[in-house]
């Protein structure tokens, strides 16, 4: 294992498990008394606006101890024109213990990373991973359904262009989950459904309303507004009708299946407003929650490696 | 008494004088030895540009051990268009222990509060209330005259659109201070004069000169440069002319009277240079330092409820 | 000795010697066990877009156990009007021990300085110093090449608008550094060229093979792309010929020789990536290190006077 957190791929069942199991201690109790990370300095560095994601890095680190540094980018030397690896480099420098970095281009993590001698953390690179966030939604997930390798997920959104859904397939692959892929088919090729069902096993489906018939966990993903209408999409009330979540679809679910979502949420075009707020199914928010104790879990599982 | 702090309605003049008192501890002995916030976190949750406010609660916070996060809401996910009760709800779901907002809009940090387990902090909104603004207006003035039912106070200024002003008016009527409210009478009604009469026992006055007459304490309020010229006002110059205060119209107060701005001064516009700048009847920069003590105050009060 | 640093000239031999011997401990142990700077407050108060340096600062004084507040001023109350006297003084009024002040106007840093009771750093004002810089460049200077008497530097760039250089040329001077300027000829006059023989014994130099000839250190300045480009320098290539350091120029200078720059590069136009990237010769990364190191002793050696 590296000491960075870049990939799922880089994580065995064991560590997921392990991750998972921490969180879950810091879940019941955030403040332990022996900070662990004290002395030790996080570097949030932020190519892309994010308050939820940078909040949750930041508040978990503090609670364990730690100081954050937060490095607004469009504030930064980059405009100067300085490279990225020389930004990096320069952070390096400075010796910190952690860095979480976005950045809107794939792949951007895995450059800045060589340059980094502290544990580097993906925090959201452009369409490609976002671990945390899948290790925070497998947490949620086995907290309240159990053994993940005997329940069935259904990812409906644009799966194509989704961290969250890239680093949560590669998570689900190595604990056999069953998957169904719901995207609208403006966002999918011949060769992705070929490639989605030999890789992952997924199922891939074109509406929700069959999408999630039988399964226990829906996903739903955020549809970014600004680049979407028009284009791939052609209103957002079509959008709702055939890819969105009510309770009257999610009858077709499994009884007692459960509803996630990586926030920021479109209400009324990815789900409605009624099932995003009835927190007998919906767990956004535990998704919040849980998000800082494995955060605080990431942290503690680079620092003792 | 609630958990929170959103109008200064909420207080009673018991809570209020224990907040004084509390904040002269603080005064004396900014660093108490016990960090009574250790393993706390504040965030300042800012909806609009300050810093002063901010400041004087991040610095508050971090006296008495606190984590401070901050959150500049121009980068978040706001601008993804996320509705701001769900943008609260993922706040609360990150469990701080005080949530301290500003808001351009009035009654925006009631609705807020409404998703938010931690003390929230009314940090002005709007034209509506700026309460530790008027526990630090207040401080000040009991502490350099004495008995608040026993003085005259004249506030000069936008009276209708200042939420420094609202909460001040609701703190002095608590006390039974006397008052004259000294406003353009552009920005006045018939139906407001009666109405500051009924509520709060204040006389409106049109000019600066007669609304002094007798007065202990003047409260100067800062206009909005950017919002009235043109408007409500017809010049800077005519504006100082009745509304400003200097030395001379100073005369006809009440000899020893006092001098409070909010902040940020327009020199030479709302007071003289020379005026601001006379530390023997000038309170801006105590008022300024009594911010800080009066916040850790605040925030140790909210905690013990 | 001020409790400030504003300019070199403030420092004496003894005083810059001692700031380096407690920076090489402070490099060999970033994290001492007393936290020397408890419950001291370091606001950075940055009028101008700086990463590297609020970075230095807010990691020096953390690793001391400071609490650090940043003020962006950009979304201030400067932009309200806010003349910056009073922006000082109220800053002062909320007590802070330390401000660490960067402002795009030479002499700022001074004016502010008369507002404010804590130690004020100067970190870069306008063309005129940067004090922190120039102690971290001499203390990795004598670290490499030992007794600055005996040594020769040659400084290659805009010297003219340089607050590095100028900052230091001071510390030079002091220890009778031998010197070489280097700069385009667009950007001298005869008289600042007698000058800098009469004051720090400089040569100067219009090309860069020429000027560093048998020198032991070579500082490369950084040109500012965006003022320079058609009005001082006719193209990049031209300056990277006659001012841009490589290997091959190198070889007139000492054996030995080492390269600094305070960053962020501009690769193959000030320097050639192939040196930049040579860690046998170019110190700048090591720089940036010493750079948290030189800043932590500041801090220290600023509260203790």
């Amino acid at each position: 294992m590296s000491k960075d957190l870049i990939s799922i791929d880089q994580l065995s069942i064991k560590d997921i498990n392990q991750i998972h199991s921490s969180a879950d201690a810091f879940l019941k109790s955030p403040h332990k008394s022996n900070k662990e990370l004290a002395n030790k300095i996080l570097i949030n560095f932020f190519f892309e606006n994010s308050t939820r994601t940078r909040l949750s890095f930041e508040i978990a680190a503090r609670r364990l101890g730690a100081d954050v540094v937060n490095i607004d980018i469009s504030l930064s030397s980059l405009k100067k024109g300085e490279a990225i690896e020389d930004m990096a480099a320069t952070i390096n420098a400075m010796s910190p213990d952690f860095v979480a970095i976005r950045h809107n281009s794939s792949g951007a993590v895995e450059l800045i990373k060589k340059y980094i001698n502290a544990s580097v953390i993906n925090a959201g690179d452009g369409t490609n991973e976002h671990p945390s966030q899948a290790l925070l939604d497998s947490f949620i997930i086995k907290k309240n359904k159990g053994d993940l390798s005997k329940i069935k997920i259904a990812i409906c959104g644009d799966i194509l262009h989704s961290r969250v859904a890239h680093s949560n397939l590669k998570i689900f692959k190595k604990f056999g989950t069953k998957i169904n892929l719901i995207t609208p088919p403006t966002l999918i090729t011949k060769e992705y459904i070929s490639w989605a069902k030999e890789i992952y096993g997924a199922e891939v489906y074109c509406d929700i309303s069959s999408g999630i018939k039988d399964v226990d966990v829906i996903m739903m993903l955020r549809i970014q507004q600004e680049r979407m209408q028009g284009c791939y999409i052609s209103s957002f009330g079509e959008y709702f009708k055939f890819f969105g979540l009510d309770h009257q679809k999610l009858a077709s679910a499994n009884k007692g299946a459960i509803v996630l979502h990586p926030g920021p949420i479109n209400r009324d075009i990815e789900i409605s407003s009624q099932l995003a707020d009835d927190r007998s199914v919906s767990l956004i928010l535990p998704q919040v929650e849980a998000g800082v104790s494995v955060r605080q879990s990431v942290l503690c599982f680079l620092k003792n490696i």
